[in-house]
């Protein structure tokens, strides 16, 4: 597998992350994520295809949310989240506790 | 002007009220908002014409972020921060807090 585009920290844009996160299976899996303690090695419980849930995690990795590496022949998902609140303190976190808080 | 509608708190969906702020002018709306202490009669200062200005209010109104009354000629734009504080805690006052930082 080529290696996959993780932007910078720096360079993200608040209303592209809050983009990313405006979904409700997109929050589920980040929901999940955190859960997990911020690494899902594997799949998502989420009721979409393979192929959609693709789509969502290239969306969240793109906005700059999730890192996903290569480990034999599963993928790492692993939340941003201390990279994500140095940049927007406060925004995951508080958006992973409405998350659990709801679910 | 006929009343307009504003959401519960109780009805408001995260991922609908995300989408609401993920867009750069909306965050300026809402940052001018904080700013003035969370009421703008009147207009906002954004690069946007008067009926794009109209759907993005539109947008934040029915994402229940904003109240929007009538005062005489003008309307009365509110942030809607307790309300969505005690739905979703921490979510708008960290967007605002990077909103603030950024701007």
């Amino acid at each position: 597998m080529r290696s996959l585009h993780h932007p910078d920290v720096a360079s993200l844009d608040l209303a592209t992350v809050l983009n990313a996160l405006a979904d409700p299976v997109r929050l589920q899996i980040v929901g999940q994520l955190s859960a997990a303690g911020g690494v899902v090695c594997g799949g998502f419980d989420v009721p979409v295809s393979m192929s959609t849930l693709s789509h969502h995690l290239k969306v969240l990795r793109e906005a700059g949310i999730i890192r996903v590496t290569q480990e034999g022949s599963r993928r790492r998902n692993e939340l941003r989240l201390a990279e994500i609140e140095d940049r927007y303190p406060g925004i995951l976190p508080s958006i992973l506790g409405s998350v659990r808080s709801t679910a």
